[in-house]
């Protein structure tokens, strides 16, 4: 298959002018991005790189990198893990506080915040120098050692960050978070602002369409199964309000960001990121989710 | 692949005596069923046939008909279906009727029981005898014309019913529902009523992993955009409150009902439907969820 | 106290015209009344009466009919009634039906309609005729055989209480509900369309500023207690999410309607109705609650 | 009135042998009080003071100190703090979360947690010396300059107070917290561990049975219509979930706190406050109710 000439065609279909929204404004430093980048990566299990747009330009990956936290968290606490969180969709935002209370401080899935702060947790208490040893993950599975946080954006989540440190503070009322409150979320707040480009981001999740084995070196860092278990747990919970949207039009495992990267994976197949940083009403790049869906239009090939 | 061979072990290793949970209670005939009941049958795309216990036998095939009712709707009304009901996970039981509220009485998916009252609707609004209509596109894509209502679970529901009755005045109440409601839930009382065998179950869910075609005949019944829809549907809303559990566990699409029934296809594969009543918490058939757990373990398939 | 010079004084202060707000449109017939009526009455304990403006016309009562339905299941059931239903203020309404299903379909005070409808069933259950008996009531207390209810309201609410027909079915669901629906919604809806006067609706609510006794004939139709629990109810549940408002406002136990109608009794002194059509966010007469707090500000007497 | 021969027949008629319930545990301190404390104490308008039993013992006053904070935050605020916070009851707990995420983080009123944490807010945001300026202001309405805070109290709430923490976050995300999170906290924690006996702390609220004045001084500390509105709130919701039940049971206005206080008035005529530590399944000393109701019962008065 041709994925150069079907990139092409998608950077001459689409533009950030055919879709309205609006870049992510929950902290200051998301909301200064240009609204015109636009940029794609596939990268395919015989180890060839298709890109267009602003495919090598960093941005920052916000929940996507709840995949990376929660593989670590699943390489140390195995099946004891789901102990504390859940693996269900969530349905919807509006009651997520009452269903924590109802669901006695168990989130639903690793991917809502709750759950993410829940594996934050976990990490904090498990490892020595968390924010450290996630770099390392994360540049480990890319194989690039120039990954880093923005500090920038760090500083702003941490500024507005009250609804995180409510939902921490409730969780460790109803007993589900072992360390203090500060050293968690400082570490969940380092996770988001994680900065990768399109390029990074299907190198590092090649990981995934790959049963856990760096391509290339062949190290096997996750299990098949862990793999197994994250996949359908980005199929079924990574979109937000529109899991079942994206898994019809896309019909791949799949996670976006707030800072309007989405990753996607076709077992065996190819990794693949896409960015433009304009959110539809779910919170998910409009732009990025018509491209993925023209994607395995034209590829021809989904899940189902 | 020797699926009998397959079947063989899963009979074996597996037994009601290895569950514990309880027969459906919440309709009087439901609760008289034998929980010694065990069966399954794959039928698969090259027309050949597996089984074994009792999978001729029929059961109450419950919510498993509501793919049957969406698929019809989908045929009549298109994308315009979408407008009513949505497609997305609903998270969970406790609160629908608030969400329900929250979202103007449009239901969260087709498969939640809101959802199949709005397809009911629907169906009952748009035809002549929704009920012989329904019959009739069951046994053409079963190839099968002895299937029918089991008119004492029908009594049953229609006693009993007053949580669905509830839930139709409601979303009339929020502008939902065209019909008068008593036609609505005697259709839908009907549908959940279907009396089919596992065998039957197979052969009606192969349209789903063949494209929307009966195979043998080849007749296009449903879109391949509609199957596809359908079958993302199964992935993400098929199983309440475990469709991420199953998703994981099986990693099909498919459809379970409160009669211990569940159906699962691997799309161009084969389409799989096994039966034991004993329920777990979550509502699906504990053995059920164990045969298929198997099947997809020892064929070293699933979608992820 | 020269109550007729201060209902002088309250006429010629307020107006239909300071008021925003819309008459109730939820049934049909609700929706064509004048919105510029306007009358209020005091009966006082020595037997005086005293009124302006639109007093002796007849209105729609709606939810002021409650406290009859509650006072005659109070006679059948004494003590007992509380099992069924309880008597805390509701808080809001946007959840009630989750917090119906969470309190295992108890609901929160009979005022509330969940609640006015199991006072319904119990009568229901309880009484031969219980429209007629509900009349025998209402006119025996208020001293008035013309009282009656307006056909054409009944009918109204009979063709658009989907919402109410579902709360019964829900209750019954949840085995609050004894008899059959259609008796009890059929009740419900003829007790919401009584129409009386101002004047009417005094005498009538003289029962609970008399200790339970007709004023002149001094029977004793409830108990001392008995009228004690309806006027605390009154007073933290009579006036749903304005109950706090209004307590603090007029300082008096109460009930509105959404017919623009209002009572209210200061014990051992007078009772009290007004009517204005024009309603609040709240559901409350906009006019009606701006007469009453004038009423307790210019006698310098409430409960506080 | 013979208030002590009254008082003697409450503590005659009355132990702690006869109430099943347990002592508040939610923080270490106050589970190690001896449950068999029982004191009560009447303070009359024309000054004379009756009691009996523990009732000069110091306990944590927990809840009740919400209407100081309140009466302080009215006198700086007037009107104006109606836009922070609500009147209304709030109905229940278990969704009191998704309530202020419905609400836009407007709490329902100033005695539930969120509301008191909105007045303690206000208190840190307007005032040089909050803990120090509520002493002043407690000792000086309750004319006894020996009030303080216990400070094992205080810490074991700053200890274990998550769920206040989580609160205000949550709120601070909403938009309705100006001050930093830390003061706040430190503030609402001081406030819930003042400890005074009940001649204590009827001495204060004669403040409420008197139209705002010190009586004795007559100092008007706060005006007739402040007191008003506080005595109207007291009434609708001074009792959590059983706010209802005491409007019925009692008839005046009060505020209970899980350290077993009760305090309640009875306009022009006295103020009381009843401790005794067991408390019942809504959080309210199970005794202090009863020794009300009996209160209320042999005076033969109430508000309705």
């Amino acid at each position: 298959m041709d994925y150069q000439k079907i990139l092409n065609t998608i950077d001459e279909e689409l533009s950030y002018r055919d879709v309205s929204g609006k870049v992510a404004s929950y902290i200051p430093e998301l909301a200064k991005i240009d609204p015109r980048k636009f940029g794609m990566h596939v990268f395919c299990g015989d180890n060839q790189h298709f890109s267009f747009g602003d495919s090598d330009e960093l941005f920052s990956v916000q929940s996507i990198a709840k995949v990376f936290s929660l593989s670590m968290a699943m390489r140390i606490m195995g099946e004891d893990l789901w102990d504390r969180v859940d693996v269900e969709p969530s349905g919807d935002a509006f009651n997520s506080l009452s269903q924590l209370e109802y669901e006695n401080g168990i989130p639903r899935n690793p991917f809502i915040n709750a759950g993410a702060l829940i594996i934050a947790d976990i990490l904090v208490d498990q490892l020595e120098n968390p924010e450290q040893e996630l770099l390392d993950f994360v540049r480990k599975i890319t194989q690039d050692n120039s990954i880093n946080f923005d500090p920038k954006i760090t500083a702003s989540e941490k500024e507005t960050g009250y609804r995180n440190i409510a939902l921490v503070n409730y969780m460790k009322a109803l007993g589900n978070i072992k360390c203090d409150v500060e050293p968690v979320v400082d570490f969940y707040f380092h996770l988001c602002s994680l900065a990768m480009s399109c390029k990074q981001l299907a190198q590092a999740f090649m990981l995934y369409a790959n049963k856990g084995k760096i391509l290339g070196t062949e190290e096997q860092v996750l299990t098949p199964v862990t793999v197994k278990r994250i996949n359908s747990l980005m199929q079924t919970c990574g979109f937000y309000d529109e899991a079942g949207e994206f898994s019809f039009e896309v019909g791949l495992p799949g996670k976006s960001g707030v800072g309007g990267g989405i990753v996607a994976i076709h077992p065996e197949q190819y990794s693949v990121a896409v960015w433009s940083p304009i959110l539809n009403e779910q919170g998910n790049s409009s732009l990025g989710m018509k491209a993925l869906k023209r994607l395995t239009s034209l590829t021809g090939v989904s899940v189902f």
